[in-house]
Formats: C-alpha cells, sequence, structure tokens
C-alpha cells in the first residue's frame, strides 16, 4: 500500500444539507478525517442564520463536535462556499439539480450524493471501491463547461453501492455478467428523516421503494461499464440484464441484498474461486493510501449465517462491502448475500472516499496550490 | 360454489403437537370450525397428565376455549386417538418421524405439517390450493401399506406454500416454467417458541434459516409435478429449476417472498396476462365448498406498495396468498411479491384444508361410517 | 344484564375525520355494527369530493367494505351531516375546535375523540366504563346552549382511559386515593400516520409525549370527580395527585401502564382485594345491555407475565382494559401493570360506546323520533 | 483530574465466563485497555479446550482480535487462572456461587457480575461511580478470608446500577431519600443470548423481569448505604423505601429509567437544583484518574426529547449515565428519566472500573509486587 498523500494543510470542505440525515453522516465521518475539515454548512433557508446546533435534529448515535455545533448555518449559495476546497452534497433530490448546478459553474469541485446527475453525460458516478478510474472524465468535464477546478463528481444509490462493487471484483476476474438478480432488505436510515412512517415497518416489510429497482438497474450498467477513448465519456454495459426487488425492513442501518449472478463465459467458476476472487479484490483506494479505504475491499465472512446488519455493518468503520453465502445457483450460476453500509459506503462514505481518490490522483486540487 | 357437503355429525380430532406454536394454530383455527371439533391432545412427555391451560405456554392472540382448556393433554400414543376422526400433526421433526409412522400403522387417517414424510414414495405433499388431486393417492397409499381408514398427508414446508400455489397458477395457464428465482423475509413464528432469539432480529436479518433453501426448492418440483398413471404415485418436474434464498425478518406472521420466473414458452406472457390469471386461479377447494377455503385464492393487490405483512397477512382468515407488484423482469420474464401467513395456509390451516378436501371427495372417512 | 335496547332502524352516523388512524378505527368498529350505520364520512377538504377508497391510506388489518369505500368524502360542515344521527369525530386537534362547535350549534350530537374540547365547562369528558354518568350533563349543556338534540360528548385521552377505568373501581370501593403514579410504554398506533419516525423507535425509546402527561394528570381527576348537583357541571377531584411518566414504543397497538396506588383511607386494601375489586367491576355499559361492551370491564391477568400488549390487546374486542401484576408497592400502597387498546377503548371505541349508553338512556335521540 | 497511575506492566486478566454476553463485553473493553490484558478465558466444559474463536457465537458488533480468538478456553478452575493479576466473572448465576467462592478461596482477586454474592456479609456490592468507598471493606474481607491479596467485589444488577448513580448524587446533596419509585424499560441484551424470545419482544412489552424487581429494591439500598465503623461491613439504608416496576423492550442495549423521588427533607430541592447537582456530581473515578472513568459521570441532557437508548447508550464509552427531562411529580417532588448502557456500567465496565479504582487505591496488587 502506499504511503498516504497529505497536502500541506487541511482540506477546508462546505456540506450541503447539512442538517439531513446524510449530511449529519457527512460530519460524522469529517470530524476526525484528517485530510479534510469542516468548514462551512448549507442548508435550507429555513435553518439558515442558525448555529448548526439549534438547526439540526441529530440523528447519529455519535455527538457532533461543539467546533461543528456553533458554525452558522448558510443558504446553499455558491459565493458563501468559496473558500472551500471541496464540497460535499447531501442535498435532497428536490432542490439538487439546481443548487449544485450552481456550485459548480461557480468552478467548485462538488461530490454529490444526490441522484439528480447521475447519469449526466459528462457527469462521473463513481462507487470509489468499484469504478475510481471514472474519475478521469473530471478532465474531459472541465473542458466541456470551461472550468478551472471545479466539477461534479456524484456517487451511486445506496443499494447499487454494495452490489456493483462486488460485480465490479466478478467481472473483472471472470469476464462479463449475462444476468444479476438482486432482491434488497433495506434499511430506514435510506429514507432519512422522518422519512419511514413507524406504522409502515413495526411488525411489517414494504415491498416498494419508489424508484430504487430502477435506479439500481441503471446506475449499475453506467458503474460497471467502461470509459470512452481518452476518457470523454462512459460507455453502459449492454450485455448484462439487472433485475432488482427493492424492500425496506426494519433494520436502522445496513442494507442487505441476495445476490444471484450468470456469467457470460461457460462453464462458470464456481462457488469457492467466485468467493475467492471477492476475497482478494482490491481497488486504487487501498493502493492509493486513501485514508478511509477499508483494509478489505470485500469482508468474506465464513460464518453459515453472515452477513448480518447489526453484526457487521460497521466492518472497517463501514467502508467495506460484506459477502457471505455464496454457493451454488440452481436457475442462473452462483448466489450470495452482501451487506453495505448505507450511510457510509453506501452514501457520505462514497463522497469522502471518491474525494481522496481524486485528491491522491490531482483531480481534487486545493485552493491556492 | 358447490354446497358444502356437511358431515352428520362434527369430526372429532386429535392434534399431535398440541402445545407447540402450529399446534396452537390448530386450536385457534378449529375451535369454531363447523366440521371439526377438537376431541384430544397430545405432545411430550413433559405435558401428558396435565390440562391443556397447565401445560401450554399459549403464544397466540386469540383465546383458547375453557372445554379445550380443560381436557386432559396425551402422550402422542395412537390407541390414545383411537377414536379419533382424523388427526393433526404439529410434532417437531426430531419425533414426528416415529409418532407419525405408529399413527398411520394403526389406521389413523393423519394430515401432518412435519417435514419428515413429505418426500416418501406414497405420501402425497399437498397443499390444498396448489395440488389437491395429489390427494388421490392415498389410495394407492393405503394398498401399499394395507391400511382400511389410515392415511398419511402431509403439507408443504411454510415459504414453499405461498410460492406454488402462485405457481400452479401460471403453469396451468403458460405451461411449464423453466426457472423460478425466489428470496424470502421470513416471519419469526415460522420458528416456534421460543425460536428466534430476539438478539438475532430486531434491528437486524438473518440471512439464513437453516434447511429451507433445500425444502423450498425440492418441494415445489413435488407439488408442482404429475401423478404417476393410476395415481399410484408422483412424477417431480425436472424441467423447472428452483432457486431459494431465504431470510428472517422481524416480523411476527406472514412471509414475503420476492418472486421471478421464466416460461419455457416464448414469447413469455405480460406481466397484466400474469396478474390475470393469479386473479382468476381457482382450485378444488372452493369449487368443493370448502368451509375454510379463501373466497379468493389469490387476491392480487393492486396498490402500488402491497402486500404488506401487517395488512394483508389475514386476507380471507389468512387462507389466501395475498400478490402484488406484478411486473417485467429485466433478467427473466416477469416478478412479483407474495405473502402468505405461514401458520395458517403455511401450516395449520393447509392441514385443515386439506382434511376438509379429502372430506369432500371421500378419501377422509369418519369412524362409523 | 339487561336485554339491549335496539332502535326502530339503523342510527346513520357521521364521522368527521374519516381518512386519519381514529376516523379509519371507527369505520372498522361501525361496519358490522347492529345498531349503527356508517352514512357520511368527512375529511380535509383534499379529500373532500373523492370516493373513500381513493381518499384513504388504509392502514388498518381488517379492510373496509365496498359500500364505504364507495362512499364520496364530503368537507366537515353541517350542512352535509343533516341527516345524520349521530356524528362521530375523529378530528385532528389543530381543527377540531372549530368544527366540532360548528357541528353542536347545528343541533347534531357529536361524540368527539379529540383533545380540544374535553376540559369545557359543560362538556361531559367521559370513559364509558368510568364515568357515564357523567353523559347526565348532556341535558344542561342542551340549555346552555339553547339545543334540542345536538351535544357535545368527548371522550378521554388514550392512555388516560385506561387508567381512569382501574381507578374508578378502586375509589369505588376503597375510597379516595391520594397518589397516582403511572408510567407508559405506548403504542406507535397512538400517534396517527405518519406519526412517529421509525427512526425515533426502532431499537428505541421515546421518553416524550408532547403534552400527553399534562393531559393524564389533568383529565383523570375531572373523569374520576363528581357531578354538581342537578348535574349542572363537574367537580373534578382536588384530593388526588396524578403523576404520570410517558413513553412511546416499539408496539403497533395496546398501551401499557405502571400504575401505583395510595389510599387515603388506612390500612390500604390488599393486592388480593385490590385484585378482587378490578375482577368484579361493572358498569353502567354492562347493566344496559349495550352491544359493545365488555363482558368483562377488567380482564384480571394471573399469569405472572400478563397483560401484553400482542397477547391482550384484543381481549373483549379491544373494549377491556386487562390488569396484572397487583403486588404490594413498597413507596406507595399497591402497584400493578394495565394494558388499554389505545385505538379501541382508547379512542374510536369509546365514542361509539358513549353513543350506545346514551343512546340506552335517552340522551342521544334518532331523527324523527 | 489525577494522573492516571499505570503499573509498570499490563495486569493479566482472567475472564469466567467468556462465551456469554457479559463475557464478550469485557472482551471488547478490554481489548484495547492500557493496563489490562486479556490473559486466560474460562468458559463451560461444553467450551473448554477450544480455541475462543471456535467456542463463542459472537454477538457483539466489534469484533474480537486474532489474538483473543485463538486463546485455548480454559475450565473454570482457580489452578488454571493462577497466574492471572485479576479475574472478572461473568459467569451465570446457575455457577457463579461455587466458582467465584474457590477462586476467592484460591486468593485470587475476582470482580464479579453474578447475582449470587451480592449481598454477602462481607462482601462489597459496587458500582464504581455511586459507592467507591465500599472497595475499603476488602481489607477486612480478607482477614476474615485469611486472604493474601484475593479478595471478591461484586458489582450490581444493570437496572441497579443507573438508579443508584443518579440516586447517590441526589443523597449526597439533599440528605436521605424518603421513597424512589422506578420503573424501567430494558434492553433485550440484558438476558443473555439467546435470552428474550423474539416472539415476546416484537410488537410486544414482557411486564416482568423475573427476580429483577426484587434486586432494584434491596441492591439499592446496600450500595446507598454506608459502612460500619472501620470499614468491617455494610449498613443498608433504613429509611427510604424503593419500589421497582420491571418491563423488556425491543431495544438492543441500554435500559430506560423513569424515576421519582421524594426527599426527606422537606422543603424538596426544585427541579433545577437537582438537574445542577446531577450535572456536577463527580465521583472518585475521576479523581483517580481512571482510564475508563467518564468525563462526566452523569450526562445531563438538556433536549426535551432525551435520553434515548439508541443516541445516547455510548455517551462517554458506555461509562456515563445520561439523565433527561428532571421535572417536579405532582405525587412525590422531583421526577426525571435515566439511561444506562446495561452491558456497559451496567455490568462489565462496572467491574473494569471497579478494578481500576481498586488499583489506584492499592486494594488490588499485581502479582510479585
Amino acid at each position: 500500500m502506499a504511503t498516504p498523500h497529505l497536502p500541506a494543510r487541511k482540506l477546508r470542505v462546505g456540506i450541503l444539507g447539512a442538517t439531513g440525515t446524510v449530511g449529519q453522516r457527512f460530519i460524522v465521518l469529517l470530524e476526525t478525517h484528517p485530510v479534510f475539515t469542516v468548514h462551512a454548512l448549507g442548508a435550507s433557508p429555513r435553518s439558515a442564520g442558525k448555529l448548526y446546533q439549534e438547526a439540526v435534529r441529530w440523528k447519529m448515535a455519535q455527538p457532533f463536535s461543539p467546533v461543528v455545533g456553533s458554525l452558522v448555518v448558510n443558504e446553499c449559495r455558491p459565493e458563501l462556499f468559496h473558500d472551500c476546497d471541496v464540497v460535499f452534497s447531501g442535498l435532497d433530490s428536490s432542490v439538487a439539480r439546481e443548487v449544485e448546478t450552481a456550485f459548480v459553474r461557480a468552478d467548485l469541485p462538488v461530490f454529490s450524493n444526490a441522484r439528480n446527475h447521475r447519469m449526466g453525460e459528462y457527469v462521473p458516478l463513481v462507487v470509489p471501491t468499484a469504478n475510481p478510474e471514472h474519475l478521469d472524465v473530471i478532465q474531459h468535464q472541465r473542458k466541456q463547461l470551461q472550468l478551472r477546478r471545479g466539477f461534479l463528481v456524484t456517487n451511486a444509490n445506496c443499494s447499487t453501492t454494495g452490489l456493483v462493487v462486488a460485480l465490479r471484483a466478478l467481472q473483472d476476474a471472470f469476464g462479463p455478467l449475462s444476468q444479476v438478480m438482486v432482491q434488497t432488505m433495506q434499511a430506514i436510515s435510506g429514507a432519512g428523516y422522518p422519512g419511514v412512517s413507524s406504522l409502515d415497518i413495526i411488525d411489517n416489510v414494504m415491498p416498494l421503494i419508489s424508484g430504487e429497482e430502477e435506479k439500481m438497474e441503471t446506475e449499475a450498467l453506467k458503474i460497471l461499464g467502461g470509459l470512452q477513448p481518452g476518457a470523454t465519456g462512459f460507455r453502459p454495459l449492454t450485455e448484462t440484464q439487472v433485475s432488482a426487488m427493492c424492500n425496506r425492513v426494519a433494520v436502522v442501518d445496513g442494507h442487505m441484498e441476495c445476490v444471484a449472478v450468470k456469467f457470460s463465459q461457460q462453464p462458470a467458476p464456481s462457488p469457492e474461486q467466485v468467493q475467492q476472487v471477492l476475497a482478494d479484490y482490491t481497488t486504487d483506494a487501498q493502493t492509493l493510501g486513501c485514508y478511509s479505504a477499508a483494509k478489505e475491499t470485500i469482508v468474506v465472512a465464513t460464518e453459515p449465517d453472515r452477513p448480518q446488519p447489526r453484526l457487521d455493518r460497521e466492518n472497517h468503520n463501514g467502508y467495506a462491502v460484506t459477502v457471505g453465502r455464496v454457493r451454488r445457483c440452481p436457475a442462473l450460476d452462483v448466489k450470495f448475500t452482501l451487506l453495505v453500509h448505507n450511510t457510509i459506503l453506501g452514501a457520505a462514505g462514497s463522497g469522502i472516499l471518491n474525494a481522496e481518490i481524486a485528491l491522491a490522483k490531482g483531480l481534487l486540487v486545493p485552493l491556492d496550490s
């Protein structure tokens, strides 16, 4: 592993949507970060002007620091974030499109968790441990938008994130997949606060998460696809069919996914080979020495009843994907169960790790440097 | 619908495993039944000799009647049940094989929920609203075992039950299925009492239910298969591949299943055609006028976020299967979500409805008739 | 028990707030009622003009009938309910004061579950199995408001309801109480839909239900107090101190309450005497032969681990209060645990049973009679 | 705060009951401890001889280290722990009495979480942030039992622990309490694994925890009482009446307690005074500079809806008690809600912090020193 590349000073971070569930997770993850420091917070006009500790309804198990608590919340206007080295957006999709566009036009580097721009022609949709090479399109994006240091990078939907990490490992080792069936049991924190009504989820399962299946089926193909020559755009997969069935269950954090895959090349690899490849999988995040990178990108659980959300979601601080129960599938080729922490690697953590990779690659450039 | 055929007197019922979860459900369902009356209760030697109200740790939301409460619990020996017209077994699999064999040899008609004999060569494995015609093998079984009125009929595993009702409807209408992927989110009551530890299921999902996937993948093929000529045995499906991924979630009653199917005949039917066929599906249970038969074998929910366990498990008193979200599958052909009440249609209710069908068909014969 | 007094025809019922949680419970309870029939539904302007089945987000486990589903929802204006014999209000407190006032002024008999008028000078606050004699103030109210057949009767807060049933039994038998400590563990359905956020209640307890403690501490004194001479008003208790600590827990239906009491008269009764008095307690609701009255007003559970919400909330169709664990209190005199179904006896059921009593007493008069 | 007194080398720790819930928590807390190091593990004969990683069904969210995982589990015989500086017991009460007696007789210093010896005449029952001065009875115990370095110290029941920390603060400031009413909502982890059946707790509350109320009512009086002259024994409170009502709710970790108190001295302090005293409360654990001591012994939450188990149980790594909602009680004097992490301060953490205090006081003496 490379020695981590630490910049001369901590990078000043702006967080948009700072009072929301994803915004709160950004703050928790950044409070002790060696490279980034929380510098400016943006939220709705209703919160603007208040101290953060007055504006937020904090729902994390870890407290925020007094320093963050006494920051004054801003409206989400780029001129109020001009001295930020990097901006993380946890904005709600109802406002993200417009706000993020304004920030990028103001030449700010933005890592967004919102869904609005994910399928944009020049917008990298990056799961840091699945397709970090897509960050290279930043240069082309800058040209198109005539930016100097600004750009927009999005990360994927939370349940897509866990899936593609495992699929990328398989695709790299065994060639293209022809069919992917995935069924999710997703945590309530994915819906924000107040989010899921308790009457909908106690002693119950919700068999619909609006728009989620479409996101998984679409985003996965872009993420797992290649780049246009010269990194001038994306070539989504066409040979892989992804089918998703998404459910909400009474779990606080951690999305479980039952996955079955069919390989294009036959005979298919054995479950043992699949398991080995998943366990061995490493990515740029590790080789570049990124601070938040999990020591194991994929933790392969060997106990027969794992992964479990409560026991495994914090593996490697929530930046790992945990896979278990790798076995033969009577209908497709191989099936397994995976778990991703939906608000760490599945949301805020992806943004942060994407930024760490971009910094290591020289794509994210601190101000005055 | 036929006028229900009521016998001259109520049939006296023996219940084996009467203090367990399935036994308790038998009692709840039979307390108000117009054809069957609870007559004798069997349980472990530890309970034998006690009044039922002293022996049982009752976990149902409905109370039992004083009449049942003051029955004396017997050991599970056939001579203590000789005056029963029919015996329902909710025995644990650790003892069911031996006990049920003894009861059948004593010429008692037994409907068993235990898994032990399900795959037996002459033993019908019957989901009442999927393959009631398999009951016809009773005659052959009697010949083989030299019985006059006794027999053994089993019902299926709870999660298999919900699945095959829908699959049978599709198979009848559109011909054989080539692939079935099913992923379950199963209720805790399926594991009995004390069953699932609360530490394993609160804020958690258990990705393994030991033996459950194998049961689904095997039992479904027998149930959906045909009979040997002359109803002398079974011809399990060979052309259909069933793949199951089973999980336990924090729901009290009601198993949810995400199902995707591929049809042998192409082009495949549309989701609309599938939905229509499911809604129109009727079975012998209805045409024979059985008391417990659901008015709709399959309830097709049209709201986009149904079925849900808490809201739909009691549909038609728990004897219906509820299906929703029928839609195209990008990987196979069609996918949908179904719900079955795991301790009613998925366990005790199957036994009772099987008995009602057998009675209507003249296969179950009351004593002294 | 008296023969129930059935009117010549079913009384036509209007339901205000029909799409809300309490309104839905009114509909479930009235669908099979022998005396009342659902005739008109009122809701917010947003729902008005729609069929009920289109306007409602139904969250009950029992379905509504097609007849109710095809009723057109009205705005909550009295002229649209002029042909109702009686009106039940499940309105939210944000609008209940004004709407209910308009209905009463239009000479309609209104039974309200809203909190707004509960402490009104001439407004009976009636828990049907605690203080039905307070209904006699209806005559005085009519005089004050110059009404012919209209009136306003309120029922109590859900957690107050369970408490006062037990306290009234004790007060009748043993004289005034000096101190009452009550701590609640309340179900999520009490907060309506969407109500409690799942992030606030899964793997959690909420130690605050806004305004609830104040309601319990105040309403109980009015309910348990006497009447002014001539039934011209109320005399709230002054000698009893009630202290409430209210919490929300992850239960769908059924409020649990841990109660400790100190009697004014010493020596205090023994736990055995208290238990006997609770078990023997009967009220007008039973002696008048009211249809919905529980056969036992208070069910005294003798198992040491009861009452439990899931197992006991449906006792006598949710119209009973269940009490258990009656024992000596080292600090006060006697303590016990009670359970009330918060949306049946604790809300809609109180309104319905109050109406049944008022009808039996000749206080509720059908139109054209 | 004193500079923490670090011994020359880490103290070797033996853990009895190492595979149980409390044993697992000891391991989690000790893995990163600067003073103690896990040296020997004891469990039932069934586990003895196996590697820890094979013997344990690990249920903690944090993993154990490979070093601990590869320790060989011993039977709980003192000669197998002779080289331990200190022994922590998380044994089940069914075996703790005998085993712990043998260990103490073998001159080993034992800190036990089991209930068996808590009320023993010479056995300190110590909540480290409530009555650390009770440790001084160790000297007298040694004399009585003719021990050189061995002794037995117990910590309290989990729900007692949270309560007495707050009560001690009040008692120190305002003099004796005359009445204490406490009602608990306790987490499932308190019952171990498998412990509470999920059928008993999902959509439910259990109103009985066998023996728990008696423990709270008895242990609190010993803990809050004084010492005999010369620290030769205990003088339990006689002037305080404690009444407990204990319930189990669907929470993984963290016991909530609703507490109401009456002071002997009147007029009673105001809620504001009580709150201030709780916030200012410090103990020997802090002044002696113990590593595990919380920076705030009692965290006073000022938000109106706190404490909450999910958000506050980890305050100061689970070693703090969190109090909120301090307000006037209409029946007694003052009431409030408190939260204690039942397996950290409420179990294993108490043992560890007691050991740290005993070490700082020179009562726990490392081998060969």
